[in-house]
């Protein structure tokens, strides 16, 4: 019988096995994105209908401020606890990162200054998936850093369902101050944000929120065509987990499959020096699988993108994770810190922590991350990713005299002569 | 006859005019790089014979310590000397900037704590170009950011040339500590990059430096494909200039050219209350660009994307820039520096000094800046830019009890059950 995970040896795990972008899918978001920019409303309208079977006009595509109200009477309490502790904790954090990434450096140069002046970015648009599950946990993800870096306008999107907008949603909008949220979903969405709907709404400098293949493709287009910025485009979400001495392997299982219920391409890699250990992990996947009501997501990516790997050494597992550079690295067992010490490439690290806690806001980080091994070069939301730097130079005319030989040689020697003239012409006594 | 620049008043100006990556540059540019993918060293040569007319074989693609070494003594004091200053005065303000950047942001949340902690990039590619005009000033202004960041390894990619690398591109790279420079132009050096070369060189993380618009579609490939982080995608440069009282149009004029030689459509635009201030500062460009050796380029872009914009106001201006978002933001005259405030969106603002100075270094910012409207939402590169951040999270076992109810909650409100299971196995008395 075949095993549900696949247990392996080092030299047979290949990091290389994560999907990306298929091309069929960036040709149809470019074309939905185009046709959006060309036909505005009535273009989203007949996408609302295609995809979301939803009659969408530019007087119902505005959540009303009284559905928003109602929004919170809709939940339970423990919901809105929920909310409420992930959006305190989050929200601590973010604003102890606004303090550093806000710092304006001056420095004085010669007779002159540099400064590098940070400032918000002024328009932000934040997708929302909201069809098959709501996704509120990711609005905050996004809205809360963008608020702490002092970003004044934010607009949501989210595609139109029957029965409105969820109230998960309406609730987590509310507590970030957002009162303009939109009916459009997906790729249209991104297409909104990027272009702006004539009488709509506006155009945003930068996109969030996660989405299906086609909005990240949507993202990447609008990204790369210089429309805006974009938090991070997610390729399927992964963990990568080390179990130390003492790890329990119920808790790495659960964790592998609350990783794997992500999608039908979701990584879950366990590394463990015991090959007992693995077997245990493998036995309580099997267990809990089965136990789960809509198994079938967690099943497919563990399939076929699940690996329990048995490592000689915890040095060599580092050193696995660390070229894995993995969206989410969870360390479990008594050592779990010691081993924290040893990775660099990550989007979050989990310390004796999991995924479902910070997804969740519980932990205080942030749910946006790097994934496919981007995390070698690219970090987890934050203020920062919210913040413009403006170089602002300061020279004075006496010491433009002095340097303006120098500027000049560096011209010639770059063959730039109008720059050698500009450099030379603020010399002392050059003629007016 | 018809004037080498427009004048015009507001509402003809057209912030559009700026020009992107054509798609059939893309389609070369993938092109090229998935051969070097493929093929490696082999690809290289052909490239290299074919774009630079050189036969380049792995014995010859890496520079040796010899050309290195003797590179200081074939340049004049003169060119050291300007060469040096922007190390200078370069350096002084990265180091600042860096004590800002390298902030670890520690926060306690609940009994766990939360910290975003700072590393540089590990290891950084700058592809420095060099055929008709090397440009050392680049290879500077990604060095020297990427230094101050702490990046441990940075490599360097020049065109081969029968004559040897430029001695002041070696000279530049000897300052900065870089041994490792290839022979490699354009596309091949982004895709070499990228992906790497056995057996010559491995891939980097982060790619810097200018290009002609192959590369910088390499670059645009390479980013969104994720494979690396890229400094910035340069369309063609731009200056906007805000002149008020007492602004010498000479000057004006001399800074208009000096953008304008950088390409064939790179957009120089003046600002001015006066109609006659305008008219003088067309004369000068007249006059100026008849005295300059190379003005073919020049010419080009003043005539499809220069223009003289006649305001009415020193706000209207601000307003007109704001929304342009240029590069380069230079603003002459008594009242610069209070101009200066009106404007946020800009990738470096200029008071009263030129971008000959900005762009050697000598007024000690960075001339890696973001084209095309795209200040609104990117920064101008500095340590910044070389700087992941990685959230660690520690979660107390205690904490995680309390706590696994709402994280429960949460995941049933967005349909994730496994995520809800792993959340609710931590709470106190769950199942082993």
């Amino acid at each position: 019988m075949s095993r549900l995970v696949k247990i392996i040896n080092p030299r047979d795990f290949e990091k290389e096995e994560r999907a990306g972008i298929p091309a069929e899918v960036s040709i149809r978001a470019q074309a939905i994105m185009d046709d959006v920019a060309k036909r505005g409303m009535d273009a989203l309208s007949e996408y609302s209908e295609k995809f979301d079977n939803f009659k969408l006009d530019s007087g119902n595509v505005l959540v009303s401020a009284s559905e928003i109200d109602s929004a919170e009477s809709r939940l339970d309490e423990t919901q809105k606890r929920a909310i409420d502790e992930a959006f305190e904790r989050v929200s601590k954090v973010q604003r102890e990162i606004a303090k550093d990434a806000l710092r304006e450096c001056a420095c004085k140069v010669g007779e002159g200054s540099v400064a590098l002046v940070p400032r918000a970015i002024s328009r932000v648009g934040i997708y929302v998936p909201g069809g098959v599950a709501p996704l509120p946990s990711s609005l905050l993800m996004a809205g809360i850093p963008a608020r702490a870096a002092g970003v004044k306008e934010i607009i949501v999107c989210t595609p139109p369902r029957k029965e409105g907008v969820s109230p998960a949603i309406l609730y987590a909008a509310k507590k970030l101050g957002i009162d303009k949220i939109y009916r459009i979903g997906g790729t249209q969405a991104i297409a909104a944000m990027a272009y702006g709907i004539p009488g709509i709404m506006g155009k945003v400098d930068m996109a969030c929120g996660p989405g299906n293949v086609y909005a990240a493709a949507a993202k990447q287009i609008a990204a790369s065509s210089g429309l805006l910025k974009v938090d991070l485009v997610a390729g399927p979400s992964e963990v990568l987990i080390i179990a130390g001495e003492g790890a329990r392997a119920d808790y790495a299982a659960a964790d592998m499959l609350a990783q794997a219920e992500h999608g039908v391409n979701s990584p879950a890699i366990l590394l463990t020096k015991s090959g007992e250990f693995a077997e245990g992990v493998e036995a309580e996947l099997e267990k809990q699988l089965a136990e789960l009501p809509n198994s079938e997501n967690a099943e497919k990516s563990l399939r076929n993108y699940g690996a329990i790997v048995v490592v000689e050494s915890i040095a060599q597992a580092q050193e696995i994770a660390d070229s894995y550079a993995p969206e989410h690295l969870e360390i479990l067992g008594k050592d779990a810190q010691e081993i924290a010490k040893g990775v660099t490439n990550a989007g979050a690290v989990f310390v004796n922590t999991c995924e479902s806690f910070a997804d969740y806001g519980m932990s205080g980080g942030n749910h946006i991350l790097p994934t496919g091994g981007t995390a070698r070069f690219l970090s987890g939301l934050s203020v920062y990713e919210f913040i413009v730097r403006t170089y602002i130079e300061v020279m004075e005319g006496s010491e433009q005299e002095e340097l303006a030989e120098l500027a000049g040689a560096f011209g010639d020697l770059e063959g730039l002569n109008a720059h050698a003239n500009a450099a030379r012409l603020r010399k002392k006594g050059a003629k007016k």
